[in-house]
């Protein structure tokens, strides 16, 4: 089965092609270009590096969020650009546990995104297998942090909120950062969360594909706030 | 500080590009294509994508071996000839150490290569900054089975001898194998064993670099099979 992982949702853009368990293709760019201008790019890399084409893929996994609210946007209209012809099913993965799943830990996983305003998007995940301990959140470092003092140990943090959570908790045996390098997101951890997605009977057609934003965007909560002003 | 890394060691081809502690870019092939063809594409693809070109890379990292004895002089001749226009430094990383940084973890981890014959290339790392606790060897499996009963837990494979050794140290508390697509080189492990030689004290001059074998060749295998035929 060929499986094809695009990630929009962060800084990094990335793109994945697995046949079975195998990784075939697999590139990553963070290198302050916009998703709009790389992202069909590094598709478009990753077919004519593997000959394979759209028509040849049978699952396309993709960033659902959570994440940056134009990121996620451009990583699932091209993915239903992509699937639309040929109806392939499509798995809108959390942004959090394909994160996790390309990073697979013996103790704790801890999956963190800077979500701005001193908040992270956050998940834990067990295990070499990357079970999940809860499910993914939008709130202060603070309370990841007081997660992470009674799970099991040892524990790693990854993503881009990796810093923020891990500063909260102190020198703590048993915690770990990645190095900056490592950190990040893989496209061939959103193949893998899609599928299991699938095999959980979680693969939808393109056109039902939709962002799970976890937070209203800044425009909204703006204008919500303004509604709230305005009532009062 | 620039670093391009570069794998082709085994049967994936891989590319990666860092500035200081990030990952700008990083590529990796597995689609039964020969690195001479692709080799210098993934690096040219490398240098569009980030904007960047060979007279801004600082220093190159090389699987030095071991590994495929063609695959290595493919990608020490492609570094060579890159990094000589500029004298640009050059590290000739072990292909296992260069695994190893790739894939941190908080107990022990072990890089095998499929050497044939029975043998794995093969060594052990400690902790997630990867304390190396033995020497490269070319082995039988069970050489490295032995070590594994006794170090420290948990205990990862990562490699694509990773499974002949975990095979052969049986049902285990403690002992993982990462998912087959998480099992691979990563060019940024590379890049991260480079600058680690480099702080060392150990990157060289283009035309210094040589390939480290740790085993001979077929040929010199059969050649000097006949000769002490033809002694005896």
């Amino acid at each position: 089965m060929i499986c094809m992982g695009i990630d929009s949702a962060g800084r990094r853009a990335g793109v994945a092609l697995m046949r079975d368990e195998e990784l075939l293709y697999e590139a990553s760019l963070n290198a302050g270009l916009t998703h709009s201008e790389t992202l069909l790019e590094l598709a478009d890399a990753a077919f004519r590096a593997t000959g394979l084409g759209p028509e040849q893929v049978e699952l396309y996994g993709v960033c659902a969020g959570p994440g940056s609210f134009t990121g996620l946007r451009i990583g699932l209209a091209l993915v239903k650009g992509l699937a639309f012809p040929h109806h392939t099913p499509c798995a809108g993965v959390s942004t959090l546990e394909a994160l996790a799943l390309c990073h697979p830990v013996a103790g704790t996983l801890v999956s963190a995104l800077d979500a701005r305003r001193g908040e992270v998007y956050w998940a834990a995940f067990e295990g070499p297998e990357g079970r999940r301990l809860c499910p993914d959140a939008a709130q202060k470092a603070e309370a990841a942090a007081e997660f992470c003092k009674v799970c099991k140990k040892p524990l790693f943090f990854v993503g881009d909120g990796a810093l923020l959570c891990y500063n909260k908790i102190g020198p703590e045996e048993g915690a770990f950062l990645l190095p900056a390098a490592l950190r990040g997101s893989r496209a061939v951890g959103v193949c893998l969360a899609a599928r299991r997605m699938q095999a959980e009977g979680k693969a939808l057609p393109p056109e039902l594909l939709v962002p799970e934003y976890l937070r209203l965007s800044q425009a909204e909560r703006e204008r919500q706030e303004k509604l709230r002003a305005g009532e009062g």
